[in-house]
């Protein structure tokens, strides 16, 4: 290392950044004073403080490359060098080019480099969120794949048999955010699952440096206690009596979603646990044509077949036509299957239609058929007073998929699968693994949850959730709820009547879900027929390709039945203004025009 | 607040620590020297400078309750508020009692205390880490459910319908560790998932940040070209030729075993797929009496039924008798059951035992049956040349899972499923969602993945993965195995004839498990029988017990088949090292000397 580089040139980079301030001593020794204190304290916190000065010293405009970060680290070190002499200090440690991941805990002396390699890491991620939410910095910049896997400006993703240094490790991680997406950024609303939560991410910080497994109350005690806690809460906004029953957090909706046919198919045939699908009757299940593709994998998966999933006819917004359903469960009776399990979606995935349990759950309970409510994206709005009513009969349903890493801001992944009568994910599930759920442990095994799941190692998904609910407490999701709500009328409002924009479904949404069309100019003043519709369908991809390009915004596009290519416009970013939502408009109407 | 606190008591707590250096200048002017030195520098530097030192300057010996908290805030913040009168400093953004999450980023003005929080989070979490690696710290602070339940010195996890305070947030933070399991604890031996990689918690803290979805590589650009190099590579260790095949990471080893019964269903009967079980003849499975429960799971969640899957007797050390597996595909046959896939295990739970893949490939290939190798925890052997050769015939293998999360010391989650023949991922679980994966992107929509999961959403677990195996490289790797399989050496050195210890199997250890008894010296003298093995059982289990309420190291035990309650030692944890081992013998004998 350059251990030879002269020190002022770093003490003035610190200090030249407000050369004109009253406070400020010589640059030379200002730098020299900080470290000269710093070792008059414990020898840690002196450490730790020039550590911090060093990294803050480059703060912003800190070069990319492994060439210029060297240069500087050296010119660091050496300020620090001049500063004082003690032993203690460890300076070269700081120079991350020589040191590798072997020189970090648990190797002896490794106190010091992991220290402040983990806050060169936590820079990086600070200054990254900070750019999150600044509206000045692009959502992305588009790469396609071949450019990247040939490598950009030294990113180079192939793997290799020698270790890199953390230098590179550090370049890496920058490298890795500034060629993905901001899924916090303000107008970023391409997916269900959007925004970046501070107190949520601080959750998944914890989760991580905790490193520890859901399936035994043993090594994740409090965690287990917290997901019990929280999964009763949500019972009781569901609105099961005392918030009795049983759940699960998995690791997504479309497991939730598998978990819920697995349970109800315990419930009526628990003999094909241990027999095969070959002990059941032929077996039908029922799911809206648009409900999520979650139930049709999980009907291939679990070996009913995806012919036997029945799809049902919707209404113009999407909900599903209750008399459809009955006449389709008759249908099937009468050919000899037996209708097992109905899945109703509260907030389709395109159009965020609630279709009408209340309606569903009677032809259910006529029936004596599972009713299950995916409400993956809609059930964040049990939150709210104002939007709760769209799930009403909620309370009906046997077994509801919620996931909170959608509509309510966790952190993916957060997913909750919750089942009203107590038992039967225990009793689908368990295989009674002594070497891992022993009877005759110290405490009560009943918190012991891991028999109740497919898996065995479980992540730890509730913590982070746990926390943000402790930081908003209920009353701030629905605030979140809300506004986002609120801020889908705005657009709503805003393009109903624009001209060039027109509406997939008339209505106003039931979710921030808004489906509209925009015609290009060009495209205006030709009549209905196919020759519109082939060119409508090519728009909207083409405006999706000159946001990325551009990466100014992402917002979400598809064909659905009959309909072609619409812009499907989610709000879920708390990060989300007004002027975002405006911004959104003129961008689409701005990359549209000439098309 | 307690805007009147003195100024000079925090001042002289950080001066304070060391009262005999000679660099130091008098404690009062000293820390406004370095917060008027701060003010000089650019405004943002000096605001985290300053945020900083007043997070050290209370380091360690900070009190846990809310109380002290708000206190030592008090003080810190005067301090601070003596040293300048910059308004841009903000300092009532650092009392956390007065922030809420609703402060926090987006909010407007919300940077600030943002940076602040966050940084503080980290404190906590590196105070953490480094009390993890501390041998004079306990593995954990054992509490029953109830104890946590009921509260202790105020952590409460109920969830209320108001928001707590940010620094309420932070006491829950730092109880959440407190009363958790340090699984990085250089003597935790509890699960095969133990330590914790300094790397990888980087990877973690990055991923979380990036808080994006695998599902297409229109949000997860980057992370999607990581882990389609990362399951190449891993092929070509397999030995697949050029690492062609295919493959997915999944929530865990239960999911990716899932997956390859799912796969093997679809390659032989693809028409199980939309027309269920019902098209298929009755399947039977085949795996080892001692392998891991979520074969079991997978028969019953995808309608085999666990009676269908037969289970393999295993030699005195635990693994399948190949003539036993060719005897029952026989009978099986001869029944009209169509043998369909065996489950070949490297590296068992309880005893670590490798089955002989090769004689057992022999067999699948003569009655063509599709071959899976579970090394979810022998996997990471392959990373060892000297140790390789335990899954000789892994290439034969139709799929494999890997669980990079167990021997390699990945954070959880993080597992492979991989599989030979390319296609047969995409065939058995598409369901081509046409809003999510449009096939009329700019780019080549190859790369999106989301449609060969069973999942829909799907957490981003590469990345930790992909930045350790830079950080250490291959070889990196393959030292912490070699180290880990030769502490278990040592391990089964010391106490193969040691008196009160007794081998559960008398041959060296094939992976790190190594299975034994402790005869208490109230046993010894005991002649075998239903009496000694009624009082032996019940021995594990009372030292385990008292190794938690001591909370000096933390090792597994369970019975296996007639074989009453054993411990198993396994070591995954790079902390661990051989005076780790002597101190969990010696543990061990001290626990149980009185039993």
């Amino acid at each position: 290392m350059a251990a030879s580089a002269p020190s002022s040139s770093s003490s003035s980079s610190v200090a030249g950044a407000d050369p004109n301030s009253t406070n400020l001593r010589p640059p030379g020794s200002s730098y020299d004073a900080w470290c000269g204190v710093a070792h008059g304290c414990t020898r840690k916190l002196g450490m730790k403080i020039c550590g911090f000065l060093q990294k803050n010293n480059s703060l912003e405009e800190r070069g990319r490359t492994v060439g210029s970060l060297k240069e500087r680290t050296a010119k660091n070190l050496m300020a620090c060098d001049n500063a004082g002499g003690d032993a203690h200090f460890r300076r070269t440690e700081t120079d991350f080019s020589n040191l590798y991941a072997r020189d970090l805990l648990p190797s002896k002396n490794g106190e010091e480099p992991t220290m402040q390699f983990l806050l060169e890491v936590v820079e990086i991620l600070t200054s990254y969120i900070r750019k999150t939410f600044d509206r000045s910095t692009k959502v992305l910049d588009f790469h396609h794949p071949h450019q990247l896997l040939e490598g950009m400006e030294g990113f180079n993703l192939e793997l290799s048999d020698q270790p890199e240094s953390l230098e590179q490790i550090l370049v890496d991680c920058r490298d890795t955010l500034k060629y993905g997406v901001r899924t916090g950024h303000p107008r970023f609303f391409n997916q269900l699952s959007t925004g970046l939560d501070i107190v949520g991410l601080a959750g998944e910080w914890l989760t991580s440096t905790s490193n520890t497994n859901m399936f035994t109350y043993e090594i994740a005690p409090v965690f287990v206690l917290m997901e019990q806690l929280t999964l009763k809460k949500m019972r009781e906004i569901i609105g099961w009596p005392n918030g009795e029953g049983d759940g699960i957090f998995s690791p997504g909706g479309a497991i939730s979603n598998m978990y819920s046919v697995m349970i109800a198919r315990y419930k009526f045939f628990p003999e094909v646990k241990t027999k095969g699908m070959a002990a059941a009757p032929r077996l039908v299940l029922f799911t809206s044509e648009h409900s999520h593709y979650s139930i049709k994998k999980a009907s291939a998966a679990l070996g009913f077949g995806t012919e036997n999933l029945i799809l049902l006819n919707t209404d113009e917004r999407g909900r599903v036509i209750p008399a459809d359903l009955e006449a389709k469960v008759i249908e099937a009776k009468q050919k000899g299957y037996v209708p097992m399990f109905v899945n109703a979606t509260a907030g389709t995935t395109v159009y965020g239609a609630f279709d009408p349990i209340n309606e569903i759950a009677d032809i259910c309970e006529k029936y004596n058929i599972w009713l299950h409510v995916d409400a993956a994206w809609g059930g964040g709005l049990l939150m709210s007073r104002k939007h709760k009513h769209k799930l009403n009969g909620v309370e009906r349903a046997n077994s509801v998929t919620w996931n909170p890493h959608k509509m309510m801001g966790v952190p993916l992944q957060c997913s909750a699968v919750l089942v009203r009568e107590r038992g039967l994910l225990q009793g689908c599930n368990s295989m009674c693994a002594g070497y891992l759920f022993q009877q005759d442990k110290q405490y009560d095994v009943s918190y012991d949850t891991g028999d109740k799941a497919i898996q065995c190692g479980r992540h730890v998904d509730i913590f982070k959730f746990w926390l943000m609910w402790k930081a908003k407490g209920t009353v701030g999701f629905e605030q979140h709820i809300d506004k986002c709500l609120d801020l889908s009328m705005y657009l709503y409002d805003r393009i109903k009547n624009r001209e060039g924009f027109e509406m997939v479904f008339k209505s106003e949404p039931q979710h921030t879900n808004v489906c509209f069309w925009y015609i290009p100019p060009s495209l205006r003043g030709m009549p209905d027929g196919k020759e519109k519709c082939e060119r409508l369908h090519k728009v909207a991809p083409k405006i999706k390709a000159l946001m990325m390009e551009s990466g100014t915004t992402m917002v979400g596009y598809q064909p659905q039945g009959d309909k072609v290519n619409f812009f499907r416009m989610v709000i879920s970013n708390p990060a989300a203004t007004r002027s975002d939502i405006d911004f959104l408009i003129e961008e689409i109407e701005r990359l549209g025009l000439e098309l």
